[in-house]
């Protein structure tokens, strides 16, 4: 079985923004045994996505559109799709009445022009989007003597992909000849892309029925194991075998071995260990905290803490003598150890963790260079300080300082 | 004049992996005034590559091939653009002697597969890579009767931009009318896409001659102005209309008019007013400070803050009395405001900002549902605190929360 991809709006044809959602939907494809032959990426031209629509058609079996749905004259999906098909296009009243209650709920007044979004092709099965708007539609007909499924999808990726996995899936499942496909994430942190394939390399090429992928982003690295088997068991023990010796071989570089985030393992130690954390960030701003935040919860571990900009907020709210910071200065082994313990008696938890550098792109100098970020972690009775020299731009050296600051807890933890 | 660019490889059509050639390509061209209707990214099989060749040729007046010009079997571009234009390919005795200079200058030897890297289109005129071992091609050929302008480029982006830049350019600037290009960035916050598009949709269908495109994400929205003029001056004035009638109608909602950031225009506004700020902020977990803290010279009015998750945080952290707590609990209007004047007065800043609310997806009750959220600023004598209820995600929640909280900022600083 394969499938085409279509992605329409003519921002994807901008140097400003691309289509995202694809890579969901060519993972969730995958995962049912579909392969993904073509991806077409078209502006809202009506002549342009009869013409995409068609070819695809004419070349794939499954045709997932994503975009062009909604209620502006840009969104020509619908209509295009209509006349690709050669099939009638009506307005629903249902949908209509949806719309309208949906407006009302949240005490908005619905312009004329969304009802365009109620329109719906003969035979079409509605696919609902609790987080948006225009709902998905998804046809399975007779096209050119061959059978192809067709799915109308919105672009948001907030909307696309709860439509794609709640309402596609079941439906393609249903309709697909059965495969089964074990997958396993593996992560690893602060180790670069060539130097972990260069150790693993010599075990996955080994296992050739596991389709192995290493995809580095800033201190994180994520290896992706998918087989594929005509049983669940076979396929569950090769990638198992797999992700086992991969471990034994990285050890302690791995903190994921079921796909969890960094901030993920951090706080589910925490947990475990009924311990509690706080943190005082100079260089990092926030990211750290936000990280952590990000998960759900969170605040049964995380207490929160400071960013301490300025000198005059590592006293106040991290407790930092004003004559250390004058000593050593604000970028100093003695100061990260400072903001960690001090952070940790003001938020009265087990652990606290304090960061200062210099993130750029000014600021640095001879002896203190933009990327030199001092870590550290307390309990109270021990702190341990780390000195790091990051390269890159100031995004770059923020995300590995609070790579590194997770990850440091993370060991203290282990 | 428009263009298709075809992107080659079957790892595009992974989960892991996509094209990102394309943006670069596409501002390029976008410069010479040329439009890319159609990206298309196909796999390295033969009959694939073909049709899709075909294709673009049949609708466009460019199309820029990238990838598959490599040594290995898979790499099939040469071969396929030969089939799809019924021209000859030969391999060329120059190319060959360079392929093998090219291996002994770096003490290689040369596997006899690579000969097929110096295999010629007939007409084609040779691309330089001094990057890499494969050669560009160039085409300017009559189609159906119509000019077409074919490149054949590598598809390592280390090889590809400096080719297209060093070779491609020029060439195009020679074989193409002259045109200038003007583009604007609007941006605005808070207001919903189709609700934006209501209000100037009649604005920008009277300017046929200015391409506008509307991108929204979480609470932003970017307007893109794009005209193509035979003078730059021609090509400004419209667009600058365009931009001035716009501004009228949005007003304040339009935060930005050359595309810089919020957080940008909020640092901005504080600088020139040599006014400062602080934050506290419960359930944005550090993402305000995260966002201010991102823009480099931030330290100059952004002082920093706390991330008071915990209530004994908020107590000690931003001075909010305990009892307020207790009485209108943490997430309330009272403990909003108390936040902004207490985070203000402990940072000693010129605002204070502060922010509490649930982001779900836990936490909420009848009486304050996931979602609901108080922001507050205050300068010690005026005090603002709204009320505003998100829907969506935790994320998506946060993400409002974060754009609602600078945006009250800009207002006051306006």
């Amino acid at each position: 079985m394969n499938s085409e991809i279509i992605a329409i709006g003519s921002e994807l044809l901008t140097p400003w923004r691309q289509d995202t959602n694809s890579l969901h939907i060519t993972e969730r494809l995958n995962q049912l045994g579909v392969t993904v032959t073509f991806k077409t990426i078209v502006g809202d031209r009506m002549k342009h996505l009869v013409e995409a629509i068609r070819n695809a058609l004419g070349r794939t079996d499954i045709v997932v559109i994503m975009g062009g749905l909604g209620p502006t004259e840009d969104d020509l999906t619908r209509e295009a799709a209509a006349e690709a098909m050669q099939i009638g296009l009506k307005r629903n009243p249902e949908l209509i009445a949806q719309l309208y209650a949906r407006a009302a709920a949240r005490r908005m007044t619905m312009t004329r022009n969304n009802e365009k979004q109620a329109d719906l092709l003969d035979g079409a099965v509605v696919l609902e989007n609790p987080r948006g708007t225009a709902p998905g539609q998804m046809l399975d007909l007779v096209y050119g003597k061959h059978r192809k499924l067709v799915m109308l999808l919105p672009g948001p990726p907030s909307e696309l992909k709860p439509m794609f996995d709640q309402e596609c899936m079941p439906r393609l499942r249903e309709a697909l000849p059965r495969r089964f496909i074990a997958t396993r994430v593996l992560k690893a942190a602060l180790i670069g892309e060539s130097a972990a394939d260069a150790r693993i390399a010599p075990i996955y090429t080994k296992f050739a029925d596991v389709e192995t992928t290493i995809l580095a982003h800033l201190g994180d690295i994520q290896l992706n194991l998918l087989c594929s088997k005509p049983m669940m068991e076979l396929a569950q023990a090769r990638v198992d075998e797999l992700a086992g010796k991969i471990e034994e071989e990285l050890e302690d570089l791995i903190y994921s071995s079921q796909g969890e985030t960094l901030e993920q393992i951090v706080l589910f130690y925490l947990e475990m260990r009924g311990a509690t954390l706080s943190v005082a960030e100079s260089c990092t701003g926030g990211l750290i905290a936000e990280r952590l935040t990000r998960i759900s919860g969170s605040s049964r571990s995380f207490m929160g803490g400071a960013v301490v900009y300025s000198n005059e907020l590592k006293t106040k709210f991290a407790g930092v003598p004003e004559d250390l910071i004058a000593r050593h200065g604000a970028v100093s082994r003695e100061v990260a150890a400072a903001l960690a313990e001090g952070i940790r008696e003001q938020c009265d938890t087990t652990f606290g963790l304090g960061v200062t550098g210099i993130a750029g792109p000014s600021g640095g100098s001879e002896e203190k260079p933009v990327g030199l970020v001092y870590l550290s972690v307390s309990d109270g009775k021990n702190t341990e300080v780390v000195e790091r020299k990051f390269t890159g731009d100031r995004e770059r050296i923020r995300q590995y300082a609070s790579q590194t600051a997770l990850d440091i807890v993370r060991r203290r933890l282990m």
